[in-house]
């Protein structure tokens, strides 16, 4: 079952897919030292008068919202349409979905007209994304939507039904679904959640993974979360002794070291049976 | 003496306070990481679409000018005048106050329209908001301006009593005053002005002490301070056979392993005699 | 021969020099935490309402188009102009010129209007501003633009004639020209491609050299080149058993520590016979 996920990592290291981002200023840095470490080439391009340029030589688009404005929105919208119309995926991640109106707006606007390929979100933010009231504590996943692992893969499958996209949920295990088949990913660490841009991080590897694999989103989306999770256990073990920076600095070197042969010892991917 | 700072940074891992930053672009990252280093929650968010729906769910709103503009600075007023509204602590932190006629005029706009509760800043910055002539060069403290602690005490407070505010001036010795009791904090590490970001992580520690300690913001504004100059000095000690870049990660490293054991042993705060 | 270059790196720690950078967010910080590793002081202001005057009081202007915007771009020409009417150097960095209309356009009225003292990118970013027909992927250099050292220097030089200014072009050999006297540099360490911020870094401690040295600004340029080349050889050794985000950091930390005794027994800076 593992071994199935194999050549889609060796697919981004062989393709290095061009993955154009219009993202947040916070953790950009971040998410261009992944894309980087995990073998695709990253462009940051949110100007208006590029913006649509750009996603058309891309080999994915990924539209984050974290500090979204009013000059931003509207280029998000030029390159997802740009890339919707040439087939290029285009993979959403609703930052902070819930915490304002312009936020609600502008994902709502995002989903209706662009209709993204994948996307990826705590669990808070998919729950705005499915259209079912929330409460949200800025950025970070409220307490009052933990739910148990069974809740999430059968709101992470109907959700995507109805959106007709990949949905990934990324949590204490996260799950992917295209509405159909579902995955459960049990890699990860408690440390990703005090450091900024774990999510956004995530976000830049399916957008790479996509990028390199666009016949398979589903599995692609599950792949690249995977390595994000197997990467923060690697930098746990690295970062023991230090602190959280040092923990951030482990993840970009875990995934920039990553092999098929560690990615198939570390890598726990289960089927939902839902 | 020491012992009575210990709840305030205890209160902080406690209450999570979730902290709005409107902030430069060039330190934003660390400002968020070293935000979740302590235990609080960031959310950076400068959107005129959003910025008073953002300051309204916030415990503590941070305004950093280090990276202003035209379209950032309204947003800065609109957080303001919310957060105050509510009673929800506004920091201000004036970078390179005295550089351009910009940042002068924004400087005293945002004192005079929100009238923050608490102002951070280095020597010369803080001699621009007190309304004295300053030179200026770029974003560091200007050599004219270096004074001895005593004139910087007198200067702190005389300063915190005409604005009705605490003042923070972050310098060899920090010195921290309401306008009527004024602490000078011994803490600190020479190495931290060789790198970017040392000033505005450690505002971001006072929004997140101020966030969870609304009742007590001296008091708040002193702890988090020392506790960046603890930071330094541990990471000192760490990078000491490495360099600047290795010296900022151990900053961040340090904050999110501090407790009040290490703060206890570590913290070297008097009250002034002015 | 590298003896003549040691004053220059002296006299940036002497000088501390003022650098304005007008840059994308992407790397904007690692450019901060370089520049001041280097011993000259950064600063970043794209504001309209300020970028001339910060420009006015720094002794280099570095013009990065890496994330420019409709809002930025007219800042770039405010800065720019301003510092070449007061005999600044102004360094532009043409960040993915060749991949968009508005980069394309951009580098050519940044190049006729302000006529920047030293241009530097990779090979295929210099095609673009000499001129050529140009295939670009992003912000990477295009295969088909790699040639032979022999090719670029004839190239670098001719470039450097027609527009009067200093071009340098980073590949594997380094190649530095004035129009008249061409320098190779052959330091440096393949893993810096597999970072983001390996080119912006670059070009800020080109602003750092030439602001402290603007009488010489062939040799400003090229060793700061050589400086940048010498730190990825230092963080190679230092990386090794870790990964990409731990080899960027160590890039900082040894343009941090590198004294005149260490350019002087790495640097292989040599005389094109070109």
């Amino acid at each position: 079952m593992i071994k199935k996920f194999l050549p889609l990592l060796e697919a981004v290291r062989g393709k290095c897919p061009l993955v154009h981002h219009i993202t947040n200023y916070v953790t950009v840095n971040d998410c261009a030292n992944i894309t980087l470490a995990i073998g695709a080439s990253p462009i940051m391009a949110d100007a208006i008068g590029e913006a649509a340029d750009i996603a058309a030589i891309s080999q994915a688009v990924v539209l984050n919202m974290g500090t979204l404005n009013e000059r931003t929105v509207p280029s998000m919208i030029a390159a997802g349409l740009t890339a919707k119309s040439k087939g290029v995926p285009v993979i959403f991640d609703p930052v902070g979905a819930g915490a304002s109106k312009l936020r609600n707006d502008t994902c709502q606007m995002i989903i209706q007209e662009i209709k993204p390929d994948v996307i990826r979100g705590n669990i808070s933010e998919i729950r705005f994304v499915a259209g079912l009231s929330t409460q949200t504590k800025g950025v970070d996943a409220s307490i009052a939507d933990a739910a148990g692992t069974e809740q999430s893969e059968a709101f992470a499958k109907s959700t995507a039904a109805k959106l007709g996209c990949v949905i990934a949920i990324t949590r204490s295990v996260d799950v992917v679904s295209d509405g159909k088949l579902t995955y459960l990913i049990e890699n990860g660490n408690a440390g990703m959640s005090r450091i900024t841009g774990s999510g956004c991080m995530c976000t830049s590897l399916v957008g790479s993974f996509c990028g390199a694999n666009p016949a398979s989103l589903l599995e692609a989306c599950t792949c690249a979360i995977a390595v994000m999770g197997i990467a923060g256990e690697m930098a746990s073990e690295a970062a023991e002794n230090y602190g959280t920076s040092t923990f951030r600095t482990a993840i970009i070197d875990a995934v920039s070291r990553i092999d098929t042969a560690t990615f198939e010892k570390r890598a726990k991917i289960l089927i939902s049976a839902k």
